[in-house]
């Protein structure tokens, strides 16, 4: 492990002006592999790619002369006020980049205000992220069968966690090929200490002919069914992670979840699927106005949250600017990503004229020609 | 002051044939900072960029052997009647290329009948440069208040200014990252002078968790109300300029604003915002004939000015090209410019078979396929 | 010939994860000359190239949660089971690249359960490839008249091939001008062996004036009444191969024929033509839910085929992923690639939450923006 | 002119395969400002460069097993009988680029059976140039009024040319910035010969304020009713070159035009207008079937000459080719260019499934997507 880390900043140079360049710094604070699996997506990386210029395809219309007394960027979801719509996604492995790992992001979301996601593959127990963060989600992946996976939801639920959220877009790992190239391994010390106390199932038989991926590893992903089981054994609100199909959305909407992360998984599961801006606006057509909607999958931009908003979202999550922030300067490092992302949305609210989030309709937009 | 400028060019060596070759040759005169001032735009660049590809979405329809004998460039804007119809924009702070800044570019203006446009960030007063041109508008920064902005217009009336347009897409400074980068700041010697007499507003306190952007600066900036305000001050026709919406225009035409400026201010305000060529039919549709609508961002080449006119504009204003040609020949640059875009339209306007403004209409263009 | 042929690969290196990882090798394993003849298209290789951006046109809309505890990649056609629905094409000349040629890549058909296509123009006779694979089916080409034609279609029969594909999309050879620049020639050695014992049509006598390719060559290619007449000559299923127009698509099930191959032949008869996947769906609507459609011309990924396939194509070929897998690596590499491409179409399946073949519909894609 | 010529190929070398090869190769056998004068479109090249893509909008949909035994690429201009439906440019100054000029690319022409287009603009006189080859029409620059203008279209008449073409074009010289940068001037022994005995308009005094263009050039342009009374003058056929606009072309055929060539002149004139194959169509369809459309600009391939006939032309020539062929290997180098195209159109039609030209239709091309 003690290879394993670069120095981080503890001072912010003048030049880290935009997620962008953490972006660009970021290979500097980390071993290669390590890089290629966190910035790759899979196969091509159409998808990765196709996640950012999907918000180029809208340019923001303004609204000249607005009145700007009332301007604010708070908002509320599931009835708990947030200061701003920048929630951090629930990254796996967050010590893969910093000796803290999600204790240091964790603080840097508590600073900024911001929702926290802790991960079922966090590399540092849901119990210990907990105390470090007032605005806690708990992200589950499916555990082979029911009894694990509530396992983990009733621990979540005793420290503290407000909401539980799903992930559906990964039953099976996709083709990550960039740190497959690279010779990407989980270093010794960081792994997913949430499962250390669940049974990992034994690997299935296969008879002749069988696929493993279709007959090894797809029994043990969950379907409707569960979803429809685990919505009952739990008072927290549930959402989805990893939805673009308006259609799921409704499903969803019907079996009583209460959100939804519109994601491809930052173009990680199956490259050539649609981009969350994509299908937004027709996801939100299609579960109503009382759903939570949140994105993420590209986000790097305060235009690229406003855009997000006027076409039906919430809020947005950040993934990859979150570990690029921690590899860099740690919470302080995260803290300033937020920050960067939040004084863009500010300036973008100002100069497109909309005082409030609710004024960030689809009417600031149009389709780029 | 002495290294800040590079001698000028006194004769225009053959290959300065576009206003192109005028900005491929900026930046040998004048330092780094001061050119990535100019020539950036704001964040990614993105609305900057867009701004001339704008023109290329559409491609010249022409009409074969028509009659030339009533041939002419000629127009007239609130009565004053124009050889043609390309203006100065409003650039603040010319001294930054040239030591006699502003006073050297109405000089070429005027050489040209041209109109010319005075900033309120101008580096030589409004008064000094109003003898230097005949065609003259004042182009108003809101200045906090309504009193010390009519101060402002009672100044330029009182220096026979023709007309007032103020502009409304900075309510607050974009994020100029090109010249943040390359550490650009004002030289000595180079402000904003006409607001030596106008008391800067202080710093208005912010409690904890108010935003900078929102809270500190916005509360200045102007809204509708002001404008109608301001519309009841002055006989002089008024002008908004940095209008991209078409409802926005109706409302302008509506509390009796005279025209507007189709303009993302370069994009140099918000980046990804749209492009005056991709408004500006819905802007004419909206708010009527009357309404006198000029156009700037990106306007580079003859079939550009050609392209704005026959989708509804009344003229052009050109903003780099104007300091392009001031850093490197002076008033002499200017000029030359302006000479060379009127030449250009004069080419299209012949090959293209509108002998008259008039004439140039939207059956002359073609969507680009 | 000692020179032709470069040592194969007996072990498959770790960075061969991919088809396109065979394509980016496939030089060092075979003269240049060679690669230009299997590599190229024709004309500028703008169909070559637009085969394969043509499915980027559409992106996948996954379904979330689905159960598969049915999952299968099986499917049938004309009655035989087959475990998946990829198939190798019928390429020439095999032995340009493997000194076993077709026998190789028979072989690793069979391994696979994968349809092999023996070409008129294989370097082995149809005879000797027939007992290395269960699955096989003939393809003609028409040789100048019918009694010529249709011994090969008897010799087929005797073999026990299971269906004969007629190409039609090559009267005459296109302008391969990558090889034609290499100077690629048929080395000795390596010759269409199943002609052996076909006459060559003398070369016909032109007039002056008269045009080689429309007066010369073209008489000798087939029309619709020899496709008729050989459609009452066979009972096997009979396919045409190369047909991109839904008239002809809907002319061929009125004849009689079984099932079409979708394809413009790799991009190397007419360039500039359309791509398959332009074609499909309208070809399907055309001709019904019973004829057989396979696909080529440009499927390297997994989620290609499950592209195709939600179009209406009930399978695909492949044709110079199978060289480049026998030039590397012999019978190895071609089952190598087979494998790759079924992984890949299992996890597209997985991923996009269609169980089995029938479950992949249009639904499931979304046109890219 | 000594130094002007490069000595020229006898003998084809292997690897002149298409017009693309000449293009290549054209600057070793020129100086460089005439290879500029030539290949250089105007403004910045962005309707020259849009003149060849625009071929590629469409996609060829071949239809299969057609029958060849009437096939042929003859056809009928004005009843005379063509082989085929290429033919040459009225390219000026020929001599720029061959020590026999015209003389050189005339016999090419012929000896292909292709129509040659003489242009006012002739290096060699357009008497000298008639015997040379069978199938000859007159280009027309109108030459200030209309009786010099009709004497060039008397001694057209005198010499036998079989059509009169006048371009209605290039009223005024378009800017074309590659030669000019280049430095290029016509040599000593290069001249419009045919216009030694016109008598050069004197330079129109202009007022102070008046335009070289608007007022120096433009009145000396032809109008439509010079054009009129042009077409009263002769009983040749007559056609208008230079025509994008259908409204033109209806306006033409009402006054007895007999044909058209749709053409932006290679793009050398306006820098964005719209493409030949943009506008075929609408031209086609708003002047009737009777008219004889012909297009040039941008045609290097067998498949545009197709697409061009599909669109509704009955032909097309070739400019800069003719000028690379002739450049190049004198008149076999134009002869070979000639019989490169037309051997593609045959592979074209033999590939496309079109025996005849009749059969190239709109049914045969599918727009690209």
């Amino acid at each position: 492990m003690s290879n394993l880390y670069r120095p981080k900043l503890t001072q912010l140079p003048p030049d880290m002006l935009t997620l962008a360049d953490y972006e660009r710094r970021a290979p500097e604070f980390m071993p290669h592999p390590i890089f290629e699996y966190i910035d790759g997506g899979c196969g091509d990386d159409l998808t990765r790619n196709s996640n950012s210029s999907a918000f180029d395809r809208w340019q923001i219309l303004p609204q000249s002369l607005q009145n700007f007394s009332r301007a604010t960027t708070a908002t509320r979801w599931f009835g708990q006020a947030l200061p701003h719509p920048i929630a951090l996604a629930p990254v796996a492995y967050q010590k893969l980049v910093h000796p803290q790992g999600e204790l240091a992001s964790a603080q840097a979301a508590d600073a900024l205000g911001a929702l926290y996601c802790t991960s079922t593959l966090s590399s540092v127990t849901l119990e210990e992220i907990a105390p470090q963060v007032q605005q806690r989600w708990f992200q589950l992946y499916w555990q082979g069968n029911r009894e694990q996976s509530l396992q983990l939801v009733r621990r979540a639920e005793a420290s503290g966690y407000q909401a539980i959220m799903v992930t559906v877009d990964v039953p099976v790992n996709g083709l990550r090929q960039r740190p497959q190239r690279a010779g990407f391994q989980l270093p010794a010390g960081v792994r997913a200490v949430n499962l250390d106390t669940i049974a990992t199932p034994g690997a299935q038989a296969l008879d002749p002919g069988q696929s493993v991926i279709l007959h090894g590893i797809m029994p043990a992903a969950p379907d409707w069914e569960d979803i429809r089981w685990l919505r009952q054994q739990t008072k927290l609100p549930l959402l989805l992670k990893g939805v673009l199909n308006p259609q799921d959305a409704a499903r969803a909407r019907d079996i009583g979840i209460d959100g939804l992360i519109v994601s491809n998984h930052g173009g990680r599961s199956l490259d050539g699927v649609a981009s969350p801006m994509q299908m937004l606006a027709a996801i939100r057509q299609q579960c109503g106005e009382e759903m939570l909607l949140l994105v993420d999958s590209g986000v790097r931009r305060g235009t690229d949250v406003f855009k997000a908003l006027a076409l039906g979202a919430n809020g947005v999550l950040i993934g990859r600017p979150l570990m690029y922030g921690l590899a860099i300067a740690g919470a302080l490092g995260v803290a300033h990503t937020l920050k960067l992302l939040l004084e863009e949305l500010e300036m973008t609210m100002a100069l497109a004229g909309c005082p409030t989030l609710e004024e960030i309709s689809a009417e600031r937009l149009i389709k780029t020609f």
